[in-house]
C-alpha cells in the first residue's frame, strides 16, 4: 500500500500540486474518471456546513460524476453567497480544465473557517494539476489534503466481482476536528467496479458507519467533512445492483476493508497522538447504550491523557462509563486495558496486573475493553491518546 | 471572603488535618453543628458512584445531620461492600468524637479510584480534627478537600432574613473531572438560618441547577460529586418554610451568591486553565438547544485550546455550535469574543476587530457569547481554558 505503483485505481487519474494556500506543501488535489462514474457520497451532520459541502450534496444525488477538486488551508465556510460561488466557480475550473460538465465535478475544502477561497490561485493550481494528472497520482493527491495531518491516508484492497478483478483505492484526511456521525473527515475512495447508483449508496452508508463514523479524535465535528466514493465500470464487471448481484459481498468487503484502514489511520494519526487505541464495549443493555460508552471513553479527557501517560488508570474508564449513565452490573463489570483486566468482580486487580498493563502501554496500538454485563449489545470505536502536541496544534493554529 | 475572621457561621465549627492519605498538604475536613441541622443535598448523576455518595445520598434523606467528615486522596469508589462499609466506619468515627449519632454523619471522600480507604489513619485524623474544630476553621476544612486545585475555595453572603442577620457560607474543590448534571465537584455550605428541610431541598435544588450544574472544566462527570447545605437555625429566625416565608428570596439568594462564586472559581481553577470562560448563548430556539451549544462550546478542546492561545478564533466556535446540530440562522447569528464581534450578518469582522479581540484574550476573565437568532432561549455555562499543564496534571497523576 505504500508503494506508488500500487494506489492506482483503471480510468482514474490524479494530480496534487502546490497552489499557494497553505504555508508550505501540496495544497489542491484533482482526480478525475476518464469515463462518467457512478458516485456516492455521506456528508457532515452539522448544522453549521461549508459551500463545498452543499454544492457536492447537491450534485451527488444524480448519482454520476467524473471528478473532484479539493483544497486545503482554506475550508470555504461562513462565507454566505460568496462562498457558494467561490465553490461553484472551483468546480467550473475543474471541469473547464477537464472537458467535463462543471455540474459533474464535486469539490472539498478543508482548513480554516471563515477566510475566502484565494480563487485566482487555485484556478492556476487546478490548471497545474491538470496537466499533471497521473493513474498513480493519489498519492500527492492525498498529499494535497493534508492539514495538520502528519502523513498522508492510503489504503488499496483487490476483490474477485463478476469474473473480473476489481480495485478500491481510498485517500483521507483527518487529524483534528474528528468524531462520529457521518464521515467526519474528508475520505475519497475510488473503485473500477461497475456499480449502480443506488447499491453505491447503500454500501458508502453501511460501511462509513462502520468506519469513518468510529473514529474519534477530539469529539469535535467539521462543518465540511465528507467522504465520496467513484465507481467507474472500467473493469468490466457486470454492474453491481444490490446484495444479492453475484460479487456484491465482496465489493462491499474490499470498501469497508480501504475504509476501515483509513478510518485507523485518521484515529492514529489524531492530533498530538502517539497510539491507536480501540475502545470496545460489551456486555451494554442496548446498541445506544454501547454507542454512549464507547463514545464517552473515546472522547474522555482524562482516558486519553491517562493513555499518553502511559498510567493503567481503569477508574478513570469506570468513572467515564458512569458519566454515560449506561446500565450495567458493577458485581460482574470488567474493565481491560491493553488486554490485561484490571477490574472484576467488583474489584480492582492487584498490583502485577497494573504493572504488566503499564508495560504494554508504550506500545502503539491499545485496546480499551469493557464489559458492561448488562445486556448483549456492543460495538467499537476508534480513538488516541491526547498529549502536549495536541495543545501545541491547537493553541498555535491559527485564524 | 479571604479574612480568616470572616468565614464563620455561628454554630458551626470545623477543622482540616493531614491523616497522611495524600502526600502532603492536609487530607481530612471536620464539620460539626453544635446543634442538629437540617440538611440537604444533591448528588452526582453518574451511574458508577462512590460508597460515600451511596451512604450520604441515604442519609440526606432524613433531612437532619450534625455535620460532615470528608478526605482527599483517595475517593472510595468501586470497592463494593468493602468500600460501603469503609464509608460508614468514617461517619461512625467522626460520629464517636462528637458524640452524635452515626446516622447523622455525612461523609464525603475524593480522589484516586479503587484504592481502599486507610481507615487507622482516617481514625486518627478525624480525632485530631475533633480536637482543632473551630468557628474560623471552615478554610483549613476548604485546604483538606483539595486534591489537584491550586487554592482553596471559599465564599459567604449575609442577608437580612426574618429580623436577624443570617450567614450563607461555602467550601468546595473541583479541578479536573468536572462537569454538569449535579453537583459534579464538592460543596459545602453552612448556614445559621432556620429552614424547614423540604424547603432547604428546594432551595439547594435550584441554587445548583444554576451554579455548579453550569460549570465544565473537561466534560466528565465524577463518580463521588455532592453538595450538600446545612442549616442549624441559630440565627433565630422563623423558620423558612417555603418561597413566600418572609425573607425566604433573600436566603435562597445568598445561598445563590455564594453557589455562583463557588462555581466561578472551580471553573477558574482548572486543571491547567489560565482563564475563567463564561459561555453565554442567547436566541436559541428551544432551552435544551440553548444548553447544548452552550455546553459543547464549553466543553470543545479546539476552543478551549484556542483560548490558551489567545487565538481569536470564531470559527472554531461556530463549527462548535454547528455540530451541537442546533437551529440557527447564520446569516442573522453573532459570535462575540471577550466583547468583540467577530461574526455577523453572515460575515466575518476584518483583521482590525480580530487584532482587538486577540488583545484582549490575555485578560483572565473572557467572555463568548453566541447569539443564534433562532428563537428566545439562552443560558450561560463557566468553564475554562485547556492548555498544557491539563495534560501534565492528567499524564502524571498516578492511580
Amino acid at each position: 500500500m505504500s508503494s506508488r505503483s500500487v494506489l492506482r485505481v483503471p480510468g482514474f487519474r490524479a494530480a496534487g500540486v502546490r497552489c499557494g494556500i497553505k504555508e508550505a506543501g501540496r495544497d489542491l488535489a484533482l482526480v478525475v474518471s476518464d469515463v462518467p462514474a457512478a458516485v456516492a457520497g455521506v456528508f457532515t451532520r452539522s448544522s453549521v456546513v461549508g459551500a463545498p459541502v452543499e454544492v457536492s450534496r447537491q450534485r451527488v444525488r444524480s448519482g454520476r460524476s467524473r471528478g473532484l477538486v479539493a483544497n486545503s488551508g482554506v475550508s470555504n465556510v461562513a462565507l454566505g453567497a460568496r462562498g457558494l460561488r467561490a465553490a461553484e466557480a472551483m468546480a467550473e475550473a475543474a471541469a473547464r480544465a477537464l472537458g467535463a460538465d462543471p455540474r459533474e465535478m464535486l469539490v472539498a475544502s478543508t482548513g480554516v473557517i471563515g477566510r475566502p477561497l484565494p480563487l485566482p490561485r487555485i484556478r492556476r493550481g487546478i490548471l497545474a494539476a491538470a496537466r499533471e494528472l497521473r493513474g498513480d497520482g493519489l498519492r500527492s493527491a492525498a498529499e494535497a489534503i493534508m492539514t495538520t495531518d502528519r502523513s498522508p491516508k492510503l489504503a488499496l484492497a483487490l476483490a474477485r466481482v463478476g469474473g473480473r478483478e476489481i480495485r478500491v483505492a481510498g485517500i483521507a484526511k483527518g487529524a483534528g476536528m474528528i468524531e462520529p456521525r457521518m464521515a467526519t473527515m474528508l475520505a475519497f475512495l475510488f473503485t473500477d467496479a461497475a456499480v449502480a447508483p443506488p447499491f453505491l449508496r447503500q454500501v458508502l452508508r453501511r460501511v462509513a458507519d462502520a468506519s469513518f463514523n468510529r473514529v474519534s479524535v477530539d469529539g469535535e465535528t467539521s462543518t465540511s467533512d465528507m467522504a465520496l466514493l467513484f465507481a467507474n465500470g472500467v473493469a468490466g464487471n457486470p454492474a453491481l445492483r444490490g446484495p444479492r448481484s453475484p460479487g456484491a459481498a465482496r465489493f462491499e468487503a474490499a470498501v469497508a476493508e480501504v475504509s476501515l484502514a483509513l478510518a485507523r489511520e485518521l484515529a492514529r494519526d489524531g492530533e498530538g497522538a502517539t497510539k491507536l487505541v480501540t475502545v470496545r464495549v460489551t456486555g451494554a443493555a442496548s446498541a445506544a447504550e454501547a454507542e454512549r460508552a464507547a463514545r464517552r471513553i473515546a472522547n474522555s479527557l482524562l482516558v486519553k491523557t491517562a493513555l499518553f501517560g502511559g498510567d493503567p488508570n481503569w477508574g478513570r474508564i469506570l468513572q467515564t462509563v458512569g458519566a454515560a449513565r449506561v446500565r450495567l452490573d458493577l458485581s460482574r463489570a470488567r474493565v481491560a486495558l491493553a488486554g490485561v483486566t484490571l477490574f472484576r468482580g467488583g474489584a480492582a486487580a492487584g498490583p502485577a496486573a497494573r504493572a504488566r498493563c503499564a508495560a504494554r502501554l508504550g506500545a502503539r496500538e491499545i485496546g480499551i475493553d469493557v464489559h458492561l454485563a448488562a445486556g448483549r449489545a456492543g460495538t467499537r470505536v476508534f480513538t488516541c491518546d491526547l498529549g502536549y502536541d495536541y495543545v501545541r496544534i491547537n493553541a498555535e493554529y491559527t485564524t
